[in-house]
């Protein structure tokens, strides 16, 4: 099946909002074997959105819109496209009934706004899609030739659960009969640059099996993307086994994960496994390796804590490097980041230590020391690994490339002591 | 001057790739007084280019195009364009140059990839846009009734830097003599909710001298937006001024900025300017609050460091809770966080000290205690103000929300030493 998205508001034509509904659709369609051949974006103005969808509906027969759902003057999908299907707009006494229980139940005293009262208006025929996140319902509009338009409101929380719960039950039973997915696996690497491991793969660096392989590069790392179009679930899911069986097999260990998988989550589980601690020391990174370690819910019982050791002062007083150190070698030295490591550690008595240093810029680069240098040293048991490098980008991103570089060190020791 | 923006590429239609150029573009042209009326995203097949393309000169003579231009075989975007203006595509020996000595100058031996070679093919009477970031130049296509493509890449740094050095110039030239503009001017308020705003605006709360104005709630607080349509430059930005005046007289100081002002460097500045330093002791936040206040470059003169004190004992030994604290009034409590910002401020010697601890979820709740519990306190001088908040969200949201609101106590502190 082939479909298009047309999302629906100003705030989205004038760049103040950025559109996140769009890519969402397309990734929870692909499963279903459902592809979004266009995405189109346009006002909040009614003669605009029948002409887009009316366009849409002439090349596929299938449109998702998102937005003008809301109870203001400017939410003009409903009329627009009952319009173009030359259906009316009556009032749904059973929806209006749950718009008026919904203001009750949060504390809304005295009347309810008029605006809210034209979100019970449903085209003639339409089947309702319910909203269990707001009071704006959505609607499934389809006419005698089986041409279909849903409409979902633009809100990302609302419209996500009305797209799981609603949307994509009726759409699968519609692709029941037709079964052939486009799917993808990512695999996920860091540590090793675009074409460093295009070189390693050789052969495999375009396709495996005949499956495309594309590379998208990030401060997270490169991931590698191959992608099956046009065969059942249960083929596409054994040709990504097959190939991605390969891809591990040459690139290795440089692989920490798949899909979404999260760096920081995979130390924690491997630490957890083994029951290690870990705590930080860091100076140019801020806090951002704490972050990372504690975005992840039940980190606690591995991450004991660390200090920003920003200012010198600050590194010996929280981290117990001797200042001579600093003054000697510099607060961006190899033999800081190592300091930084060790104290914290025993301070906190973790299993693991790590210290971080360096320059994030854009100011305090030395004709020796160059922005982007971070000195990052990991420290557990006797092991002891201490390295520099010099990431690329803006001050965000050698934060960003220089706390990502820190938890692959921390994995590969872990790794090490299996 | 009206125009359509189309983004290529398969990424975007898929969905593994947020369009964030669309947007970027749109912020980009508004002062310029020119509107983007429609968006399309098409995926790298020339056909679909085409008919987009074609579809858009149609309704507008004017069209942008990101992505496409590539050294690879998806890159359909020039030849496409090129062939429904009825153009060849000519090798450029400058531009060829250009590529080759890029790519020398980035130490690349050897033979340069065929594929870039095909970046230097320019159709027939077209303008070349410089990509000062990336081997890909944009193109300007221009047919003999003035109808107009420009072609950019899609990499954001590369599109970012042709747009603002190649394109906008010949846009603004073109606009001189039609002047009226699309302006909008942002307040940032924090730490007052949507509705308690627009009660508090009365009259104001839907228009400002007959500026629409729009209430854009996030976990940065709600930003107040007026925009001004169909203007001249001068008395756009006359009529915005004199709005936002009246709106700061009534929102006061729930304010902290305008546009994209980010409250740590409002934050930070303010300290400067005094003199101020800050030091910050955190426990559900994980580091959070030290990550926004190292975000912004320069920030060592104002933050000295801090510790992310997450396990019971590390808040005890980094910053000196005692332990019977603790244990008398839990770790998520008034007392705990008093301890934390007195105990870093001392330790460190901060004029200011700031802890915070709460309960991000999901788990660790107790009856007592509901997720989006936070206590924080700030400390300075012989001033002390602590306060607890149940912030609303996921667990990264309440801890947005908390550093958030803790920068804003440092803010509201330090402007009453004023």
């Amino acid at each position: 099946m082939q479909l298009e998205i047309i999302t629906i508001g100003e705030e989205l034509l004038l760049g103040f909002t950025i559109d996140t509904n769009a890519a969402h659709l397309a990734r929870a369609l692909a499963p279903l074997g459902v592809r979004v051949v266009r995405r189109a974006t346009v006002s909040d103005d009614a003669g605009a959105i029948a002409g887009a969808v009316s366009e849409a509906l002439d090349r596929t027969g299938a449109v998702i819109t998102t937005g003008g759902l809301g109870p203001t003057s400017d939410d003009a999908t409903k009329p627009a496209i009952a319009g173009l299907f030359g259906r009316a707009l009556l009032l749904d006494d059973a929806i209006l009934r749950g718009i008026e229980d919904r203001f009750r139940q949060f504390g809304y005293r005295g009347q309810m706004p008029p605006g809210n009262r034209q979100q019970a208006l449903i085209p003639e025929g339409a089947e309702v899609l319910l909203n269990a996140h707001g009071t704006a319902p959505g609607i499934w509009l389809e006419d005698d030739r089986g041409r279909w338009v849903a409409m979902l409101p633009g809100v990302p929380r609302e419209m996500r659960g009305m797209l799981r719960d609603e949307l994509l039950p009726r759409i699968e039973a519609r692709t029941a009969e037709r079964p052939t997915v486009v799917l993808s696996r990512t695999l996920r690497t860091t540590g090793i640059g675009e074409s460093a491991l295009a070189e390693r793969l050789g052969d495999l660096s375009r396709e495996v099996d005949g499956l495309p392989l594309a590379y998208l590069p990030g401060w997270e790392g490169a991931d590698l993307r191959l992608t099956v179009s046009d065969q059942t679930a249960a083929t596409a899911t054994r040709m990504l086994d097959d190939a991605s069986a390969k891809l591990r097999q040459v690139v290795g260990e440089h692989i920490y994960g798949e899909g979404d998988d999260d760096l920081a989550a995979v130390v924690l589980e491997r630490c957890r496994r083994r029951g290690l601690t870990i705590a930080v020391a860091e100076s140019c990174t801020g806090g951002l390796l704490g972050v990372r370690l504690t975005d992840i819910a039940g980190s606690s019982d591995v991450f004991v804590g660390g200090v920003v050791a920003y200012a010198d002062m600050s590194k010996t007083e929280l981290a117990g490097v001797p200042a001579a150190l600093i003054s000697q070698h510099g607060a961006v030295s190899d033999e800081v980041a190592r300091a930084l490591a060790h104290g914290i550690r025993q301070r906190l008595g973790a299993a693991i230590g790590v210290g971080i240093t360096g320059i994030a810029g854009p100011g305090g680069a030395t004709a020796e020391k160059p922005v982007g240098l971070v000195w990052t040293s990991v420290a557990a048991g006797d092991t002891e690994r201490s390295f520099s490098r010099t990431y690329l980008g803006d001050r965000r991103e050698v934060r960003q490339r220089a706390v990502q570089g820190a938890l692959e060190a921390i994995r590969r020791m872990v790794v090490a002591l299996d």
